[in-house]
C-alpha cells in the first residue's frame, strides 16, 4: 500500500502536502483502503477529490497520511466555504471560480491567491463533509455504526481510529512570520496580516485584541504613575482617575468593535456567510429527523437540555461559587490565627507560619481551577449540545464566573466587609504580578523548553534512519504530530479577562494596576507569540468576524467597575469628610452619581455606532447591489411576461 | 381629457380602482398628460404600466385620478416589493411570479390572492419609483428641478403640485371588517388578520400590542384590587406587589418579542427583506454622487448633521425640559400660595381659587406639548436626514424625553422631595384618569361627530348633482379625499408608553393604577378601531416585522420603574421602621436590592429567546435551504469544470 492513491485519479506534479491525517496503529487494512478511496474520489462519486500520500515511519508503520490539493480543487473549495476576497476595484466579494478574473492577484499561475492557512482550512472543510451513504457502518469496525449523511471524518476521531487531523507547518513562511514578528529587536505594530494568513483570523483577532488592549491601557497607565510617585492620596484625585477610567473603558471597548469591523472586513470574513453548522463530535442522542435539513441524524429533545443545565449544572455551579466563597473564609480565619499566634509567641517559626495561610490558600485556589475546570467541561459535555459554538457559550460562561470569583472574592472581602484600603492594595498588587509571572512561566517558557529538549531527542533519533522519502519532511511530520495542541483563544482571553478586572475594579484603589497590565501585555505578546510558533501544532485556521462572548463579558466587567469603584469612593475617609453630619447624604450621593454614570456608559454604548461609516457605507453597497440584481431578474421575467 | 389612458395600451374589462392622485387645482395640462402618460408606460419605457382613469367632479373640474392594476401588473409588483406569502407546504417563502403556483390560494382566477392593502401598497410602490430619466424639470413647470433617478411623484409632492395620494377605502370589505371588529357586543379576540389585511402590519402590529399589553395588565389588576378594597397598608405586602410587577413587566417585554415573531412570520413580514430606502421627500442638497448606490442625488455632509443634533437641537431639547420643570416649580409654588391664601381668609372664593392652578398648569402643560412638538418636528427636519426611519427615530426620541418628563416630572417631584404618598396617589390617580378621558375624547370621539357631520353635508351636495360616472364612487372618492390623514401609530404607541409609566414607575403606591388602565384599554381598542374605520382617509399598508424603537422605550421605562420603585419602598414608615438605628443600613440595603433585581431583569432578558423555537427551527429551515441551493450551484460548476 506504499502507493499514492492520488497519482491514480489526479495527476499533479508538485504535490504539496498540507494536512496530516494519523490513524491508530494497527488500522484495519481494509478501512484505510475505504478511508482514502473516499478522500480521493470525484466529486459526483461522493469524495472529496483530494490527494492522498502515506508517510512511511522508521519502523515500517505506515498510519499517517499527507493530504494535499490541486491548485484548481482548492479554488473550487474556496467558493464551497464561501471565502470573501478582495476585488480590482478593492471591494470584497464572495470568491466563485467563475468570477476569478475579477479578483485581486488572481492569476492561473499564481498558487499564493489563496494563503496556506485558507487552503488547509478548505481541505478541513472537505474531509469533514465526507458524508457516510449507504454505509451503515464503519468498514472493518462493524462496532462504528454509521448513518446516511454522518461525517465519516467525526465518526472515526469518536471511535479512536483516527488519532489527529493536523495541518502542517510551512517552514519557510514560519521563519518569515516568526522573523518579522519577535524576531526583531525594534519596537513595531505586530504583523496582523501575516499572522492571520499564517494562524487564520480567531488567533490574529486575538493578538489584535491583545494589543489594541496594551495601547488602550497606556493612557491609564501614563495617568497613574504620578499617584505612584508623589504618593497622592487626595481622593479628589482618585476620584478624577476613577471616573476617566469607567469612561475610558466604555470607550475603548466600543472602539475596538469599531476596529474590529475594519479589521474583518479587509480579511473578508465580516461579509463570510456563516456556514451550516453541524452536530459536535461528542453529541448523541436517539436517530431521529432533524426538522431544519430533514435528514435523519441524533436528536435529543432540547426540554432535557433544559433540565440538565437549569437542575443539575446551574445548583452545581452554585455549589461550587459557595464552596469557593467558604474556603476563602477559612483562608482569612487562618490569617488571623497565624497573625494572633506570631504575636503571641514572636519566634522565627511563628514569623514563618504567617507566609502558610497565603500558600496554602494559593495552592487549594489552583486545585480548585483544575477540578472545577475538569468539572465544567464534564459537565457541559453531559448536557450534551448541538452544536460546538453552543457547547463553548456554555463552558465559557461555566468557567468565566467561577474564575471570576476564585480571583476576586478575596478582594471583595478585603474591601467591602473588612474596610482595610492598605490590605487591598497590597493583596491586589501581589495578586496581580505573582498571577502574571507564573502566567508567563507556565504558559509559554516551559513548554518551549520541554519542546526543545523533545526535538533534540526527535531528531537524533531520526538522524539515525534512513527512508525512500524527503526525510525532512517525514522529520517534519514526526515532530509536530507529538506537539501539543493548541486549544483555541480561551485560555488567553480569560487571562486578559482577569487582568481587565485587576485594572478596573479596584482602579481607584490602585492605579499601578495598568502600568503591570501594560508591562506584562508586552511581554505577553512575545511569548504568546514564541507559544504559537514554536511550541504548539499549528492550528487549524477560524474564520471569524469578532471576539464574540468575550466582548460581552468585558463589558459586563465594565459595568461591574462601576459599581465598585463608587462604592470604593464612597468609603474613602476623605469624601466621608466633606459630609461630616449624615451618612445618609453620602450613600444618597455615592448611588446617584453611580446610576448617572451608569446612564452614560449605555447612552455612550447606543451613540457610538459598532460600525465606522466607511465600512457600514460599503455594506450597504454589497446590500444595495444584490437587491438591484434582484430586480434586474424581476425586471427581466417581467419583460418575458409582457412579451407572451 | 375624460379618455382613461389606461384603455390605450392594456385592456382590462374591470378596473378596479386602489388609490386616489389629486392634483393641485389649475394644474398644467402639459404635466397631466405627461404624468398620466409615465403611469400608464410599459416598464421597458420606463413606465409604471399601471391603469388610471380620471374622476370629473361635480364643478366639471378633473383633477383627481384613480389608479388601478391588471392583476398580472400586482402579480409582478409582488414580486418587486418582495412580498412574502404561504406555501403548500405551510412555508413562508418569498414570491415570485414563476414560482406561483407552490403558493397556498393561488389560482389564475382568484383576484383574492393579494389584499387590497397589498395591492394599494404595491401601486404605492410602483408609483413611488418612477424615476425622471433625461427631464431636467417636470414639463409645464420648469421651477420643479430633476435629475436623473429621482422620485418623480415625490418632486410633485414637495413642489405642490401633487396634493396627496391615498388609498380607497373598500365598502364591502370595511363592512365585513367593521362588523367583526366593533360590531358585534360579545367579547372576543381582535381580528388581527383581518386588520393586517385590510390597514396592513403596522396598524395591525399596533392593535395586536394593545390587545396584548392588556391581557398583560390584568394579572396587575386583579392582584391591585385587594389592596384597593381592603385598604392593605403593610408595606410587606406592598414590597411584594412591587417585587411581582417588576419582574413581570421584563417578562411580558421579552415575551411580546416572541409573540410578534409569531404574528410577523405568519404575516411574512419577519422574512421580507428590508427595501433599499430612498431618501425623504424634504431631504435636501448639493448634487453629489451617493457613494452607496453610486447614483447623483442631494448629498448633505453626515459632521454637518451631526453639528446641528448635538450643537443645536440637543442643547435646545435640554432648555426646553429646563423651562419644563421650572414652569413645575411655578406651578407648586402657586399651589403654595392658593391653599396658604386659603388658610388665611376661607372663603368661597379662596377655596375657588384651590382649582386655579392645577387648571394653569394643565393649561400650560397642554400649550407647552403643542409648542414642544412643533418645535421637534421643525428641529429634526431642519437635521435634514437622508432617511425617513431616521428622521422618524430622532423625532420620537425627542418626543418621548420631553413627554416623559412633562407627564411624570410633578409625580417626581412630589414623590422624592416633598416625599408626600398621599398626594402622589392622589396626583397619580388625577392625572391617569384624566389624561385617559381627554385622550378618548380628543382622539376619537370629537374627530367621528365632526366627520359624519361633514358626511351628511357633502351628501346633500352631492345628490344634487349628475354626473356620467357611477355616482357613488365619485362621491365616495369626495368624501375620502376631505378625511383626516393618519399619520400613523406614534400617538398611540406615545399614549401607551405614558400609560405603562403611570402603572409601574409608581405601581407600589397605587397598585389601582393598572385596573383603569386596563377599563381605559378595552374602551380604547373600539375607539381607536372606529377611528381607523371611521374618521380617517385610509392609509397605505406599511410592513414591518416588530414595534420597532418602541420595543426600547417599553424596556427602558422598565429598567426606570425598578430605580424608583426601590426607593419608594426605601422611603415607606413601615420599611423604615425595620431599621429604626441606622438609617444607613437601610439606604444600603434598598441599593442592594435594586442592583440586584437590574441584574435579574437584565439576564432575564439574555436567557428568555427572542424568538420561539419553532419559529427559530423554521428560519433556519430557510437559511439552510438556501445555503444548500448554493452548495447545489457550487457543485453543478465543480462537475463542469471536471468535464472540461
Amino acid at each position: 500500500m506504499a502507493e499514492s492513491w492520488s497519482f491514480l485519479d489526479t495527476p499533479e506534479p508538485n504535490f504539496r502536502p498540507l494536512v496530516v491525517i494519523e490513524l491508530a496503529k494497527g488500522t484495519n487494512e481494509e478501512t484505510i483502503k475505504w478511508l482514502t478511496k473516499r478522500i480521493v474520489d470525484k466529486k459526483a462519486n461522493g469524495g472529496a477529490q483530494l490527494l492522498v500520500k502515506p508517510v512511511v515511519m522508521e519502523n515500517g508503520d505506515e498510519n499517517i497520511y499527507l493530504v494535499g490539493a490541486s491548485h484548481l480543487r482548492l479554488l473550487l473549495g474556496a467558493e464551497t466555504v464561501g471565502l470573501v476576497k478582495e476585488c480590482h476595484d478593492n471591494s470584497m466579494r464572495t470568491f466563485t471560480y467563475s468570477s476569478r478574473k475579477t479578483f485581486k492577484d488572481f492569476a492561473d499561475d499564481n498558487h499564493n491567491f489563496l494563503t496556506t492557512a485558507e487552503c488547509q482550512y478548505i481541505i478541513k472543510h472537505e474531509l469533514e463533509n465526507l458524508r457516510a451513504k449507504d454505509e451503515k457502518m464503519i468498514p472493518g469496525y462493524p462496532q462504528a455504526k454509521l448513518y446516511p449523511g454522518k461525517s465519516i471524518v467525526r465518526r472515526l476521531l469518536t471511535s479512536g481510529i483516527l488519532v489527529q487531523i493536523f495541518p502542517l507547518h510551512d517552514r519557510e513562511e514560519l521563519k518569515k512570520l516568526s522573523h518579522s514578528w519577535y524576531g526583531q529587536v525594534k519596537v513595531r505594530y505586530q504583523p496582523l496580516d501575516e499572522i492571520r494568513c499564517y494562524f487564520g483570523e480567531t488567533v490574529a483577532l486575538y493578538f489584535g485584541f491583545l494589543e489594541y488592549f496594551t495601547f488602550a491601557l497606556i493612557p491609564m497607565a501614563v495617568i497613574g504613575i504620578p499617584y505612584y510617585v508623589f504618593a497622592w492620596e487626595d481622593y479628589d484625585k482618585y476620584v478624577m482617575f476613577a471616573t476617566f477610567n469607567l469612561l475610558w473603558s466604555t470607550v475603548i471597548l466600543e472602539v475596538w468593535k469599531r476596529i474590529c469591523a475594519v479589521v474583518t472586513y479587509h480579511w473578508g470574513t465580516l461579509l463570510m456567510k456563516r456556514q451550516f453548522e453541524e452536530p459536535r463530535p461528542g453529541f448523541h442522542g436517539v436517530l431521529g429527523v432533524n426538522p431544519i435539513t430533514g435528514r435523519e441524524e441524533p436528536v435529543y429533545s432540547s426540554i432535557k437540555r433544559q433540565i440538565r443545565i437549569y437542575l443539575v449544572s446551574l445548583p452545581f455551579v452554585c455549589l461550587c461559587l459557595y464552596f469557593s466563597l467558604y474556603v476563602m473564609m477559612i483562608y482569612f480565619d487562618l490569617e488571623q490565627w497565624a497573625l494572633d499566634y506570631h504575636e503571641e509567641n514572636e519566634t522565627n517559626f511563628s514569623s514563618l507560619m504567617l507566609f502558610v495561610p497565603s500558600i496554602i490558600y494559593a495552592v487549594v485556589i489552583e486545585i480548585m481551577n483544575r477540578i472545577y475546570r475538569y468539572a465544567a467541561e464534564f459537565l457541559t459535555s453531559w448536557e450534551n449540545h448541538r452544536l460546538e459554538s453552543s457547547y463553548q457559550n456554555h463552558l465559557i460562561l461555566k468557567v468565566l464566573v467561577f474564575n471570576f470569583l476564585n480571583c476576586f472574592a478575596s478582594l471583595f472581602y478585603i474591601a467591602f466587609v473588612l474596610f482595610d484600603m492598605k490590605l487591598l492594595r497590597q493583596s491586589l498588587a501581589t495578586l496581580l504580578i505573582t498571577s502574571q509571572i507564573l502566567n508567563q512561566f507556565a504558559e509559554s517558557l516551559l513548554p518551549y523548553w520541554l519542546q526543545k529538549r523533545h526535538n533534540k531527542r526527535m531528531k537524533k533519533r531520526m538522524s539515525s534512519l534512513k527512508t525512500d522519502m524527503d526525510l525532512s519532511l517525514v522529520e517534519q511530520v514526526n515532530l509536530e504530530k507529538e506537539m501539543g495542541t493548541y486549544f483555541g483563544t480561551f485560555d488567553d482571553y480569560l487571562e486578559l479577562f482577569l487582568q481587565f478586572g485587576y485594572v478596573s475594579l479596584f482602579s481607584c484603589v490602585y492605579p499601578l494596576a495598568a502600568v503591570f497590565a501594560v508591562l506584562n501585555n508586552v511581554t505577553e505578546m512575545y511569548s504568546d507569540a514564541l507559544k504559537m510558533c514554536r511550541v504548539y501544532k499549528r492550528p487549524f485556521a477560524e474564520p471569524t468576524a469578532n471576539i464574540g462572548v468575550w466582548q460581552l463579558a468585558f463589558e459586563t466587567m465594565s459595568v461591574i467597575s462601576v459599581v465598585t469603584n463608587c462604592i470604593l469612593i464612597g468609603m474613602s475617609p476623605q469624601v466621608n469628610a466633606l459630609f461630616p453630619e449624615s451618612k445618609m447624604n453620602l450613600v444618597l450621593t455615592v448611588a446617584l452619581v453611580e446610576h448617572f454614570l451608569l446612564a452614560i456608559k449605555f447612552i455612550m454604548a447606543f451613540v457610538i455606532p459598532d460600525k465606522p461609516r466607511e465600512i457600514q457605507i460599503k455594506l450597504d453597497k454589497l446590500e444595495f447591489e444584490s437587491l438591484e440584481a434582484l430586480k434586474q431578474q424581476v425586471r427581466a421575467t417581467d419583460m418575458y411576461n409582457n412579451e407572451r
